[in-house]
């Protein structure tokens, strides 16, 4: 606020006003799921005439339905229910991970209509050819989703590495060093569509679009807005939620909890570095404490999980200390952070009834402010709704949401 | 962006708008140093006329004073030059910490006009005697500040702990949990001066005034405005700022850098928790690590850096030892936040030749996006001038400059 020079009464032009309004109306229809024209004026302060002209405009972009007349629960006549719609612009989100690809079209009210995942292993592959594999995935969503009349107003991929400006910078685990995915994706699924429109193309980290999924879909239906968010892979991914805005840093790299040094003469890991959490905590780590092969993913997590609910001492143990590790580690960002909650996404929310007790007691240990315990379960597993493939969807629903003037005109382009 | 449900043109009431619009011209004069009405008016983007009478308040209230005219280097006739008051309202910054309390009044200009440090250790003693001590050097140093035509608006008092709603829950080092500071402050300063109207006292962590000295005073003037800042006492204190904002935290109480884990089996804390970094990298490990009494404060840190100056082996091996424990926990908060600089204050500004480059080399080696090195001197000693009761002080001087109203009304009354 200190630096904030701007007089109140700013002197924004007609259209910039009508712009932002547009998307104020579409966004309190959002929220509240289901509203009438004189609810969405009520609840904006802006007056009736002005919301039924920028319901209008909202109706001929197809971002808004009607949907019949309301009881007359409310006093005067009943108003016709506006709805975001079902049908019309969506999110198509990509996840490329490690030994799986998963797309999904979210549709503006934030329903998953269309999941597709690919088990596969991206290891020692070129990029190129990931991300061809990833474009044929997206190109039968896209099918997918045009038989159920709705069409993505873009693509947000997202991929376990340091992704900023369109490049992935770097992600170990894939072996991937300056890849220009943005570009690369796009020339992908243009050279399967050659004639369609060509979509725009977003990319970010895994764990800042599975924690935007949390947060969209899940913790945030429940009011919290402020986490750190912890996904156990091959790696182990990380994103922090401030008041409900990812905390990207100064270069766009926050989150990487997965390097944090639980030993610093420990093995080595694959950012070059020794003794990350990602040895202690990662898949393979977990898998090979408790004598799985590393490189079983995801049925090496399902035998894992089956050993640990048939009490098998050795998958017991494995996940133990792999929580103990992990509340270390998080009794340290969570001193440094201080937030409502940790949310624990991938194969830890599998785990979680044997991995949790142990990180659990690390917390109540080590937090200073003894507010851990005191505060009740801060503590929780991911939601399910909320994984990357998701989150990047859903980055695509926001930005139609946040302006949809410039989906129109993109569409009618 | 997404919850901001406000359409523009808010329809705020003329006195709010005025009162924001004082504040906005208040500021745009303290931020330029000097600055004429018609300079003001295009910076904020209000008329020269509303730009005058606003200034004409400013002047009633006694927080900006005219100097004389500028020479013609602008078009037109030349303005008057306007600058904050430099009598008049003031800030007054307590920090009470384990071996020292300080006090020091800043005007509005963010000059230092006062400061008394009393070396005295408060460990073991009575909060609310230490509470009277701080008062005592507070009351002083108000007498000195009328000497200079300054009357504080304000008392803000910073402490090494746990500080929320005007009390402190905990200070592990100090031996206090659950002190009601404010009130208890408030009390003893009322008690000296008893014909004195009493002054408005709130309260603070001492990393988090220092933190906020560093950005108002020290950084924020070379363009940082995201840093993680670290300070070395008896116990190893934190503050986070991302874009200019202190990051508070759920409860208030991020920052807690000096308990993350070193070695889960390491020595006991004061928290009650095992092998904290307080433990390896405190004012007392560095000193008994050098052979010095730990008890010898400011004087057995002043001969560790004359010992460390003559190439003494033992004592450059303890701050070598502590700069790679601050090393390894530092990358650790650098991967989770990605801030543009770390800042080193306390003790560690003293010792910055001898501990930087095993901090350096810790980070250069561990943090994941490779940034560390490539990105310039991200490692930082603070600024001589923020320190907490610098920022306590500037605290009071920030609410003065973001509502003069308030003062002036509270200045009235």
């Amino acid at each position: 606020m200190m630096n904030n020079l701007t007089p109140l009464e700013p002197k924004a032009d007609k259209a910039t006003v009508r712009r932002h309004n547009l998307s104020l109306v579409l966004r309190a229809v959002h929220d509240a799921g289901e509203a009438t024209r004189a609810g969405v004026a009520t609840h904006v302060g802006l007056t009736r005439a002005a919301v039924s002209s920028l319901v209008e405009q909202l109706l001929e972009y197809g971002v808004v339905s009607e949907w019949g007349k309301t009881s007359s629960g409310q006093a005067g006549r009943p108003g016709t229910v506006l709805k975001v719609s079902r049908s019309g612009p969506a999110g198509l989100g990509v996840e490329i991970n490690i030994d799986y690809i998963a797309v999904c079209v979210v549709d503006l009210a934030g329903t998953d209509r269309v999941r597709l995942v690919e088990h596969v292993d991206n290891r020692g592959v070129e990029p190129s050819e990931v991300l061809a594999r990833a474009a044929r995935l997206a190109a039968r969503a896209i099918g997918s989703a045009a038989d159920q009349e709705l069409e993505p107003a873009g693509v947000h991929v997202a991929l376990p590495g340091l992704v900023t400006g369109g490049t992935v910078r770097q992600a170990p685990n894939l072996g991937w060093r300056r890849v220009a995915v943005e570009g690369l994706f796009a020339q992908a699924l243009l050279a399967l569509r050659p004639d369609h429109r060509p979509l725009p193309v977003s990319s970010d980290n895994e764990a800042n679009a599975a924690a935007l999924a949390e947060l969209w879909f899940g913790a945030g239906t429940e009011g919290v807005r402020s986490f750190l968010y912890l996904t156990g892979e091959i790696g182990v991914g990380g994103a922090l939620v401030l008041g409900g805005e990812l905390l990207r840093g100064a270069h766009g790299f926050a989150g990487e909890i997965g390097h944090t040094v639980v030993d610093p003469e420990g093995p080595r890991c694959r950012c070059g570095a020794h003794g990350c959490l990602e040895q202690y905590a990662g898949q393979a780590a977990l898998l090979t404490a408790a004598g799985i092969d590393a490189d079983a993913g995801a049925r090496g997590v399902a035998e894992l999980e089956r050993r640990a609910r048939q009490g098998d001492p050795s998958a017991l143990s494995a996940v133990e200390r792999a929580g103990r590790q992990l509340g270390v580690v998080l009794s340290g960002a969570v001193n440094l952070f201080d937030p409502e909650a940790v949310m624990l996404g991938g194969v830890y929310r599998e785990l979680m009834d044997w991995l949790a007790p142990a990180v659990d007691r690390e917390l109540a240990r080590r937090v200073v402010s003894g507010l851990w315990s005191e505060d009740g379960k801060r503590l929780r597993a991911a939601s399910p709704l909320g994984d990357a493939a998701r989150g990047a969807a859903g980055a695509i629903v926001r930005e139609v949401l946040a302006d949809p003037t410039a989906y129109a005109e993109r569409d009618a382009g």
